[in-house]
């Protein structure tokens, strides 16, 4: 067995049966492997970034990381933007990247470059393989890492020789991951904190538990305190008849406003809320500089098993506020309202929402609280180009569940190519692309920064000149699609590609 | 004047006056700053990989730098494989990468990586920005490290504070780069060695010399040398009239075939030529290893002075051997030899190639010789997806030749969205899409490893299942677009397209 294969083979045995992949000329010893063993499903993308958002996807919804397969330097950076991602999701995501066979590194060959340097900025564990025979102990260790409370990004550098050598030997599976131990004077201690002043910023795994987040509603109901998440999570279940959940705003103006009364915060499994960018005359920090900061579960901790013990202390029970859909869109314009409200009303039982609508979007959170239960999981690490790829994962890991797509049309751009690998794995996604044709969200900040803009600034920002054609895109790569200009016309074409197996894509015009 | 200004305006000062961008918010002040000071031309790629891949088809025509403008760690990733294949090049390149204000950085925001690390491995010459009033003199300290013979790539990391606080001050131009002295011992050397068993390889700035090329030849032919050029190279300057040149061939065994007759190699702006991957039992040097190897002008040397002073030596003047116009092709199906044909002979005067056809542009070079003269320039550092922008940045370089790009279909879907950008410059690109729909060069590499590749590995490198429609995708990005099934209606297709101003794009079914 040469090293490939006992990688392979041990993955499987841990329980990573996906690999999503674009492979070159130095990983043809894993190709060979995965299409020899047949243990994986192997799903090719276009572009890196493809691959590392799908994988992204893939694990927030399965909770187990997919397998990716990367072509050296090169490969890599164009994969990072979505490792980045899936980083500040604490996604777990294992890499493997092939580099040049080892005696073949000192030459200075076309593409050598520096693949762990490479690698480093966007992984939580870096190791380079150095023998067949530890080869898959070596991914076991990456898998691990990647495992372990709170999760994240692990890259194993692969020598092409080192696959293709004879030695592999199968490794067995990590343990699994442990949480951090529960604190139990934390608990007392947030007890005593509870009141209308006080913030509970809940995070991480809370969210993907509706029975979490109604606890939490319970001690706000019960003590007066107020309970938020982060902007941006891994994943939220929520939707009719789980309890809601307001996030931090994303504009610093609101999000400093949001958290002005609170003289206390106590958090859940996230990180004091920091700004997305800094900007001239306002602070860093979000909430306010006098507001007491105390932690009942790290980043490593069992948030929900801290809740329970905070309401148990406190004496609340579950707790889940009606929510009210919005009407369903009479004809007319799509603007950022109808388009929530026509989603809201679409969406089916059980769907997985994928978010990367922002600007236009901005409405959605709120009028899709009372829409039919659904996960939701959104772009987290701020580098756009992670919708459509982690729509294609999200498929793969649930592929009876239908999946829709929230994307806007810069942000599409980047990634686009994840609709051909959409039409080839037949995934059940309905992508609305959000057409304001314009980076939106880049005026919003070029008049913070107090510009005038002129011609030239505009043209960086506006995506006109010549339109976009999303329907042509679309088909161009095999998903079906169509444009529509009327928000009840929306909410039909909606509701009727859900119900269609395969992708297709709907440009709606704002 | 605040840091952002003083950039632009001497930049500008300096001969940079285009700037290929994609910037976030964290670069909002340069795009205030080039609006106002409107001293650049501005051009706005969708994606990354195409901001970097046309700045260094830019460098590769107009031999000055083109700026960059990128966002943050992720965008800098995004770009990196471009950076790559021009850093292999040699291109001159200035990136301006953005990072958050730097009492920002200690938070963690969403956005933080770390951008230095990020680039190194991609870049020649990194800096941060310090202070508003050093900030000018940084960019025209990277502006020197990417002009310094041989060129490279430089990084420039702005702090978003450093670039919108005030006290920028204008710096002045870098002295122009120098040539290494002509080692006049090397040449006296050289020429003692000149016989049958001495292969002159010449790279770099000779291949841009049609007179440097044409004396190599007639020093071969007096004294019986061969002369070969690398694998890859930043620019030829070639066609009917001018001195044609064989390069290394890239398939290593017909490479190690081609070099085995040395016993000499004498290498001009060059290395010793490098396989691109290592295989099983196969060396990683090609030249043989008794083969004696010289220096005559090393990378950062004055490749065609030191040929003249070797032809002085030898008493040798120029020579241009006929070549032969493959004759058009007849209708039928379009082929490797018919594809080569057709373009050879549709080819207008003074065009610029850009050649990422991979296999199926086999037989490109070799039928082109007699084509009417043009430069070409070709994927350098193996990373796809530098062809669709390269030409996009050479047509901004050279608005008055018609840019002709020959393009492989698996590596266009790296950086499809270039296509756009042609399209919104209206820059004269014809480009042909070499429809195999397969990564026909990975089967190769995967029977190399003597694979027996099933249904899950042919998935991996077959572009079928769906098909791409090249036609759809280039429309949907504003470029008109035809499928060409015949080899004749080929070449008539290219003639046509190149007389029209504007892009448009030809599928080429092979």
């Amino acid at each position: 067995m040469n090293g490939a294969e006992s990688v392979v083979r041990s993955l499987h045995a841990a329980g990573v049966d996906v690999c999503f992949a674009n492979p070159g000329t130095s990983e043809m010893q894993f190709v060979d492997a995965l299409d020899r063993t047949g243990l994986m499903r192997c799903v090719l993308g276009l572009f890196e970034g493809v691959v590392t958002g799908a994988a992204d996807g893939y694990a927030r919804m399965a909770n187990v990381p997919a397998a990716t397969l990367l072509h050296l330097a090169p490969g890599l950076s164009n994969a990072s933007a979505n490792m980045h991602n899936a980083r500040k999701a604490r996604s777990p995501m294992l890499n493997l990247v092939g580099d040049h066979a080892v005696r073949h590194r000192g030459y200075d060959a076309p593409l050598t470059s520096d693949v762990a340097g490479a690698a480093a900025p966007f992984s939580d564990w870096i190791k380079t393989a150095t023998s067949p025979e530890t080869f898959a102990q070596d991914a076991m260790e990456g898998l691990a890492a990647a495992m372990a409370r709170p999760n994240g990004v692990a890259t194993l550098i692969a020598p092409a020789d080192i696959g293709w050598d004879a030695g592999g030997v199968v490794a067995p599976p990590p343990p699994p991951p442990e949480f951090a131990a529960l604190d139990e004077n934390a608990v007392t201690e947030a007890a005593g904190k509870l009141d209308a002043q006080t913030v509970l910023l809940a995070g991480g795994t809370v969210l993907e538990h509706p029975g979490a987040l109604a606890l939490l509603h319970g001690i706000a109901e019960k003590t007066g305190a107020k309970v938020l998440a982060p902007t941006s999570n891994r994943r939220c279940e929520r939707g009719a008849g789980r309890a809601a959940i307001n996030k931090v705003p994303y504009p610093i103006n609101m999000a400093l406003e949001t958290l002005a009364p609170f003289k206390r915060a106590i958090l859940i499994e996230t990180v004091p809320p920091v700004a997305f960018f800094a900007y001239p005359g306002k602070p860093s920090l979000l909430l306010p500089a006098e507001c007491e900061v105390m932690t009942l579960a790290g980043l490593d901790g069992d948030g929900p098993a801290a809740i329970e013990a905070l309401a148990d202390c406190v004496g609340a029970s579950q707790r889940i506020a009606p929510a009210v859909l919005p009407p369903s869109p009479m004809a007319g314009a799509i603007t950022p309202a109808t388009i929530a409200a026509a989603i809201a009303n679409a969406l089916p039982e059980n769907a997985i929402v994928v978010d990367e609508s922002i600007t236009g979007g901005r409405d959605m959170w709120g009028a899709t609280q009372a829409a039919a239960p659904h996960s939701w999981i959104s772009l987290t690490g701020g580098a756009i180009g992670d919708g459509i790829p982690m729509a294609l994962g999200a498929a793969v890991a649930c592929p009876d569940r239908p999946v829709v797509s929230l994307q806007a049309d810069g942000s599409a751009m980047y990634t686009i190519q994840g609709l051909w690998s959409q039409a080839r794995e037949q995934a059940n996604i309905t992508t609305v692309i959000f057409a304001n044709r314009t980076y939106e969200i880049l005026k919003t900040e070029l008049f913070a920064v107090g510009a005038n803009p002129g011609r030239s600034a505009l043209d960086m920002l506006d995506l006109d000149r010549p339109n976009l054609d999303f329907v042509a895109l679309a088909r161009g790569m095999g998903v079906p699609a169509q444009r529509i200009e009327d928000a009840a016309a929306l909410q039909r074409a909606i509701e009727d590609a859900v119900l269609e197996p395969g992708p297709s894509l709907i440009e709606a015009m704002m």
